[in-house]
């Protein structure tokens, strides 16, 4: 092995292993031989799953994570928007349960004159998608060509697809190998692939909303912060603008999980209507986007400009047409019988009496994926019917017998495991706690 | 992925990847999970080769070490020597530069009244191996069947094959995959490598040679007296007697290095002559085996028992007889211009004047290697008449001008690199230093 060294100097997979292995830095040059030889079928799975175990371990650097971001963007397209006059923003959540925000979002900011070219994922394990939830409209087409999908952009502003062959290709072979051998928490990694995809969408501004708690991908706070410090970092070394709110995922967000169940919240909040926090949060994050989209000149006057085209109704509006123009029934929004609902309903209640103290909120995101209404494994069909309804939040007072959840299932046999995840994912206690802020922090604005 | 754990209990290869990079302790049912998986082919290299990562950095215990040993041991065929009325004993080294006690050892403890049923490796970077040493031997057949190599035993006491097929298949495929992902250096999975194979070949006792210095595989002391360890641990939970000797390797074994050179030195030994060095190493290797054996019944006698062997001429026949039975020609032993030699000569000579303080062994067999004599890949064909020979030792005296080594070669070219190796590996000073002990510790005695 040492031979080698000395009779070439040629790069090699093997010694980049290496040199990660034993906690070395990787040059930019390095990076890109490693993504694009991957991405050519050069290095074959088995280096580069080694080398991510290596990363995984010994981690990755602000410079090697913005050098694998920008190797992973370069893989493939980098879409031009140019046509657009306006600026285009976007948002990226690192996911939870009941986190419909960018159905609400995309409608607002576009209303309010900036293009939002969202490129969304699909949910994974206890985390909801955005795709998934959009497909729950009838005839809603989240599969756009290049094409279409900037003629839907064009007309109203917004459109919403998932990731195209051309965008990111070294993202989806990496992912699909950090799946499969349990690389994929890591900050480095997952911050080159969010940032890889969105940087791919041709963007001039980015809001991040990084999830803390137990509901979050990430459920420690200090994880949570680096990694919103990162991507915030690395945005920046290529030239965007961007922010990241840290954000409470302690507990689901609104009242409601399941994908119809969503998109009937989604649409009460662009009405002035839903619950209080994802009402604020949505406001928030639209307000960041029109700011660092410099649409506004505060992110104060942003918040203002949300709140009014939410009460003009030229946000609901807006998301009307998007549906149209992407191939949906847009009679849901009057009518939310059009969406697929589950056959039953279960209640889940109150064992004792007291106050709800916190909750384990993932297992809120597995008891639906248990129902059928998550993922376990990409190629999973989801059940966008079902779906949890939730009559308390943490700091609420509750008596003995009364309803915590309501559960819209279709399977009995599912209904039961659903039922213990669920009531089990509540602590209540003796005295009443209050719910922790919904944003925590700022980081980078 | 967290619903996979609640749906299902079977095993996954993933989740046992997450066990060890969180530096987890597998059980002994997950870790022939595992191998038996992957020699089958249901575990794919991807997921074995971001499990080798994070052993290679999380390590294996001993318990985990002894149960990949005997994964790798039962995923093929344990040799059944019951045939041999006597013990079954073998030899180990970790490998270094110019050492040839195999081809010394076998003879004198086959002579001596034990069996010595070696499977042995080939060289592959700066380190030779035992099979092309013997392959430089005209005719030599390393690659008998078992029932060939049974015939051998049976006939002369010692047969010298290289690993077949049904032998320790996981511990191939997996070598393999080290070899290409940068996780061979590990303490465990060499321990694994070496032991599963050793223990396949149905000895009784084993000796293993744990080289330390410059010229060995693991340079640093503390690694090499750990790999020790946990190989005589694992011998003997495994219930084979064992142990361990550290030996010197800041210097070639000998005065010979390539291949049809060592198989002349070998030779010099077993008629009594030669250099101290590797004669002492011979027969201090001899005593241990014969004792472990039960041939004798104390070292000390071993050593004598040995040395009676050399006198006597009784190891130099065994050696003929058995180079005959495998096809060799026996004639190299009389008369070494049978051995295929280099066409030309050339010396590299001192700078300056001193002594020997000390070298850069592996550097030695780099450049063996660089002149054709070693293996970058296991493709590589091996020139075995190319050399180098050894004039000075540490601790001695040297003139500016006088010869350090004569190197023999085919290739110009090649000679030049090979010259400059060998001239800067000697670190020459003013004060006579003498050389570290041979042999500096007895592990597990």
């Amino acid at each position: 092995m040492l031979v080698s060294h000395i009779i070439s100097n040629r790069m090699r997979a093997v010694d980049l292993i290496r040199k990660k292995r034993d906690s070395g830095e990787h040059s930019r040059e390095e990076i890109d031989f490693l993504v694009a030889g991957y991405t050519r079928g050069d290095i074959p799975d088995y280096q580069m799953a080694a080398w991510l175990m290596a990363v995984w371990i010994r981690g990755l650097g602000p410079a090697e994570t913005a050098a694998l971001t920008e190797a992973m963007l370069h893989s493939g397209e980098v879409v031009d928007h140019s046509y657009l006059p306006m600026k285009k923003v976007d948002k990226h959540s690192t996911g939870g349960v009941g986190d419909k925000t960018s159905l609400v979002l995309a409608p607002v900011v576009a209303a309010g004159g900036l293009a939002v070219p969202m490129i969304s994922g699909r949910g994974l394990g206890h985390t909801g998608g955005t795709l998934d939830k959009l497909e729950a409209i009838p005839g809603f087409n989240t599969s756009l060509t290049l094409a279409d999908f900037r003629r839907v952009l064009n007309e109203c502003g917004m459109g919403l697809i998932g990731q195209t062959a051309e965008i990111a290709p070294a993202d989806r072979k990496i992912y699909a190998l950090r799946d499969a051998t349990s690389t994929v928490e890591n900050i480095g990694l997952i911050c080159a692939s969010i940032m890889s995809k969105k940087l791919a969408e041709g963007i001039d501004a980015l809001v991040l909303d990084v999830k803390t708690g137990s509901g979050a991908f990430m459920s420690r706070e200090e994880d949570a912060v680096r990694l919103a410090e990162v991507m915030v970092d690395t945005a920046r070394r290529t030239g965007k603008k961007a922010v990241a709110l840290l954000t409470d995922m302690g507990q689901p967000l609104g009242r409601m999980a399941g994908h119809s169940n969503e998109v009937i919240e989604s649409i009460d909040i662009l009405r002035g209507k839903g619950p209080a926090d994802l009402c604020e949060l949505s406001v928030e994050l639209s307000a960041w986007m029109f700011y660092l989209g410099e649409r506004t000149k505060s992110v104060e006057e942003g918040r203002r400009l949300a709140e009014e085209m939410i009460l003009s109704g030229k946000a609901l509006d807006r998301f009307r047409q998007c549906i149209r123009l992407q191939g949906g029934n847009e009679r849901v929004i009057d009518d939310p019988s059009l969406l697929p609902m589950a056959k039953s309903q279960a209640h889940v209640t109150s064992a004792k009496s007291g106050f709800i103290t916190s909750t384990r909120c993932r297992d809120f995101g597995v008891a639906l994926a248990v129902l059928g209404g998550g993922r376990e494994k990409k190629e999973d069909r989801i059940d966008p019917g079902v779906g949890l309804e939730f009559h308390k939040r943490v700091g609420d007072k509750v008596e003995a017998g009364e309803k915590l959840v309501t559960i819209q299932y279709n399977s009995e046999a599912k209904l039961a495991e659903a039922k213990n995840l669920v009531a089990a994912a509540f602590e209540i206690g003796n005295v009443a706690a209050s719910a922790p802020p919904l944003i925590k922090r700022i980081i980078g604005g």
